[in-house]
């Protein structure tokens, strides 16, 4: 139980990292729908972007994953041209956002005593592909509705004693 | 041209490893290809394994990519039964084979004086799915053939001065 409350309390500066970053970046207002701890839910998109998070005290990672409509879609606000699909430059936009979001994140839990170094993101783009974090804890689900389609964040987080 | 002599380096054991895990475990050779500095290389599989790397000096990532068939006769070399598709056991064996490869290049890169904390690994599961490590210097990826279909490696590193 321990482990869940703790699981929330990092998840929610990634959220508001999350919304932050695409709404003055982008114009784009996500909404929030309910955490859940991921067990049968399943993120599902067209391009993620996933970071790894580490200390001798702290792991974990982050993924946000995209349709491919959303994501064109804050390009075509971000940058003024709309490509027609998922090309490298869809990629090194979703990197920097996940760059952002777990930077944003990361001087929050600092403040909070949870310290972390960031790895470099990576970048996996495929129709419907879905997303497993393997950790000993749980990870958490929050998906998001906008007007031009879903997206959802997964954090996963195993603080060890000592 | 330091950069790329360093990667060379770094991904030795990162090969090294994976090829040993899986003839160990699952009594599977895998042929390795020309080791090349990604651009247009592209990977491309059905299940991938990432992890990221950190330490305040250090930051990076490594991902290991199977073809869907290559993926299920592992898992029926080591468990003696063979899933229809690529299920959840699958991408747990696929998480402890990104730990354990990652795991045994982290103690080697360790007596070199390159030392990095583990973040937890993220399994990807999608029909021929891209990767992209999104990194400040290069990223090389080492083809693999097998009786069973292709696997890849990819490794990203930064090494920061100072």
């Amino acid at each position: 139980r321990n482990l869940i409350i703790m699981n929330v309390e990092f998840i929610n500066p990634f959220l508001s990292s999350l919304m932050n970053v695409l709404e003055t970046m982008a114009m784009t207002k996500l909404k929030p729908g309910k955490p859940a701890i991921k067990k049968e839910q399943v993120s599902r998109g067209d391009v993620s972007g996933l970071i790894g998070m580490a200390s001798p005290q702290t792991k974990g990672s982050l993924s946000v994953t995209f349709d491919e409509e959303l994501a064109l879609t804050i390009m075509e606000r971000m940058l003024g041209e709309r490509p027609n699909s998922i090309n490298e430059e869809v990629t090194d936009m979703v990197g920097e956002i996940t760059n952002m979001v777990t930077g944003g994140a990361k001087n929050i839990l600092g403040d909070k005593g949870y310290d972390f170094d960031m790895a470099t993101p990576v970048i996996v783009s495929g129709k419907d592909h879905t997303i497993n974090h393997k950790c000993e804890g749980s990870t958490l689900i929050v998906p998001f509705t906008s007007d031009n389609g879903h997206a959802y964040i997964e954090v996963s987080f195993d603080v060890l004693d000592d």
